[in-house]
């Protein structure tokens, strides 16, 4: 029984009251209010055992994109060197937004709020032939950064989950190539999380100029503008545009408030030349040609959790979490009917229904979609059954629906009776509930692309971008 | 093919040079050697990716563990509060191993070494009621000590991943109880891996006075030391032990050189009264009683990677590594001949062999022992290919041996032949080789239990005192 969870050891919901004042986030205050999330200082949170979960379902469907493009995983420090930093000039350029601190003889440290300079200092040291080009290394960790203003909770912390991978390839060329990859498997991971997100070129800021692509998802809430052509689709940072006319369909661009989510830089031998990285050619030592490429993870989950929550709850304010299909904390729930209720489950009838869901298709071999990830992917027993004894069916459905896990079965005793029909729940279309057998609920606990229907969005245009940017469907 | 990492991918082996003045470790010297290790600045490190996937392996098991015990895994952040620390006392007590540091605004801040007060903290502002207790939840993630001198690897690091899991129970006989089953889930573990540890009491330190006990593996190396009964077998701390002599048995105890790897704290209301972590009862608000069970990852890893290293390996100092049963980088390596080879397999015969490792047996339901839970586990395709295409055979056999991949399937072509027989090689066993059926191969690459024969340690004293606490054979 251990491999489902069950209610009772869940973290009751608190009673925290969520200041009326504090901007932003619907999805934010209800993480708060149901106590997903809790914050430790201004921008510091801990994550609950729920909130990890959908961390966790995160961080498993990345490392499987970024392996389909030869990624390796590794980890670098969070402790960092001064002298890495100071050697490639952003000792001084990171300012106040990198925190320091000195170790108890004096040595400068900092937080590493990136690792370019660490990947570099790594590769050069183990001197690398040509047959491992392209080297695709990455890490999902925590950073940090010394935000002037943390703010709207997950979207802009002190200390964060980031995926950043660095490449590094034998020439220009190649590390265009790497650099089309990686853009394409962010395009590939908002497309199956279904999210709404546009690529647009941007400057390489701190990390140097250089080729860049910035990912952003169009949040009301979002502190970056986008300005979009109505006819061609393409889209700039309203900062970085030259005029508000699209300088090829000669319209005006619509604006639209956004959050980025991801990044892509081409570094060149920036900093390769000035970590030596090099490896050894017929035409002598040569060096690498090095690209960074970065997902903020704790962002992301926070973005896709609000674009669904304001999206697909029509309530205003909503009452409700909406998770990204498949990302969910749980696949599907079991609710259970008090213990003193004369249709209670026995014991052996809830290890009846519960062994359904341990006989699960297993993993498919080869997955190419985003889907059959997920399927293989499935632990077995993803399911949250409520067995708080003393609550109502009706409390408990309110409570899970809050949650927002999207399958609720409502799990009667049946005893003597040849019915084996159950009562499920489709949380993301309202809450309408139907019966269904034991085998139709394994396949909707399962069925993740259908799971979440197509984001409703108000504005018109925006839709519109976003359905002809899906290529998916 | 993604499924298969290819050894062609993976970070060639640099040709660093160890001092040989480096004290300690043979298996810490082989790490830095192969470039699975690499030190970023003393005591911090960078997990290169074969690094990461006995980490990864580490970290699965120890979660199923802790699922097995009711563990909820959450993420407190890094970054913590002065104020949480001044209210506990230990902003103080801690010293200088503490590193900390200021945000922009001036806050002092610290890299939390440890959760208790952040543990409190986040259950004391979850209101939560009697029904979720036992409430046990813990995380896996880095941790930070100004180490006064940082030595022996990832012994002893200034920033290492440490799992703590913080226990809450009504009244001290509940805590009592979850005291013994966290002890002997960490027993099962060490079991498990087939690791000599040893449980002894310990005094509080830091923690402050409670009941206390570390878990202790006999290693040459060890900072500490153990004084141990050569009769009834108790184990205490050289430190601690008021006389060389068994209290009990009136014999002269013998001394072992340790390295804690674990420690279980029954903490009381120390910190849950300081921090007003209450619960509500029928005789009012209660004060909950805590607990505190730490293992280090990154240590338990070293340990371990040591004690088989230096136990089965004859050559001395050895050159190849040897990991505990189930968690070496891949469950097993096929070594290809080179490319322009007569008897080189063609595509064709690459992917039929492989397919053979995708249909392992899929995941048992209710997993009972480690062995069990690593059938489940395994990752298909947890298969290493050494695709070097112009490296002879004995150079790749080298190279997989020195990793200390306990299985390796030597793959050449048998064009037209009806013999279905390949050469597997039994690395643990001083690299024997025999033909077997490519089912025989994959029944080997998952048989971990007899993967690796007991430990031969020369110390007669010693070898005894682990076969008569080893209850699992």
């Amino acid at each position: 029984m251990h491999r489902f969870t069950f209610f009772s050891k869940l973290l009751r919901q608190g009673t925290t009251i969520v200041s009326e004042k504090e901007e932003g986030l619907a999805s934010h205050k209800l993480l708060l209010q149901s106590g997903i999330l809790s914050v430790s200082s201004p921008g510091t949170f801990v994550l609950s055992p729920i909130a990890l979960r959908v961390v966790d379902k995160l961080i498993a469907f990345i490392d499987y994109k970024m392996s389909e493009v030869g990624g390796q995983k590794c980890l670098f420090p969070t402790l960092g060197r001064s002298q890495l930093w100071v050697r490639s000039g952003r000792w001084e350029k990171f300012g106040g937004e990198m925190f320091r601190l000195k170790d108890r003889v004096g040595r400068s440290l900092c937080l590493q709020p990136t690792h370019e300079e660490e990947a570099c200092e790594f590769v050069s040291s183990l001197d690398i032939g040509n047959s491992v080009l392209p080297l695709r290394i990455y890490q999902i960790s925590s950073k940090f950064r010394d935000e002037i203003k943390p703010r709207l909770g997950l979207l802009r912390c002190r200390e964060f989950l980031m995926k950043d991978m660095y490449s590094f390839d034998l020439d220009v060329r190649a590390a265009e190539k790497t650099y089309d990859a990686l853009s394409n498997v962010y395009s590939d991971i908002f497309r199956t999380l279904r999210l709404p997100v546009l690529r647009v070129a941007a400057e390489g800021g701190l990390m140097g100029d250089c080729h860049s692509h910035e990912f952003h998802c169009p949040l009301a809430v979002g502190e970056d503008t986008l300005s979009v052509c109505p006819s061609c689709n393409e889209a700039v940072l309203a900062a970085n545009a030259d005029s508000r006319m699209c300088p090829d369909c000669g319209l005006d661009r619509q604006t639209f408030k956004s959050v980025e989510l991801a990044h892509c830089f081409l570094l060149g031998d920036k900093y390769t030349s000035n970590f030596n990285v090099k490896t050894t050619t017929q035409n002598g030592r040569k060096i690498l040609q090095m690209g960074c490429y970065g997902i903020g993870v704790t962002r992301l989950l926070a973005a896709a959790l609000e674009h669904f929550t304001a999206s697909l709850v029509k309530e205003n304010p909503p009452k409700e979490l909406r998770w990204p299909s498949g990302f969910a904390p749980y696949s599907g729930a079991i609710a259970l009917q008090k213990d003193n209720a004369r249709d209670a489950l026995s014991t052996d009838e809830l290890n009846g229904v519960l062994a359904h869901f341990m006989e699960l298709p297993s993993t498919s071999n080869s997955p190419t979609s985003g889907s059959t990830f997920f399927a293989g992917l499935l632990p077995r027993g993803d399911i949250l059954v409520d067995d708080r004894s003393r609550l109502s069916l009706g409390r408990k459905l309110l409570d899970l629906r809050r949650l927002g896990v999207p399958w609720i079965l409502i799990a009667k005793s049946r005893k003597g009776s040849v019915n084996s029909e159950y009562e499920l729940v489709d949380v993301n279309r309202g809450g309408i509930s139907f019966t269904a057998s034991l085998n139709d609920v394994v396949a909707a606990f399962t069925r993740y692309d259908f799971q979440i229907p197509l984001p409703d969005i108000c504005d018109h245009q925006y839709s519109r971008l976003w359905h002809e940017n899906d290529t998916s469907r």
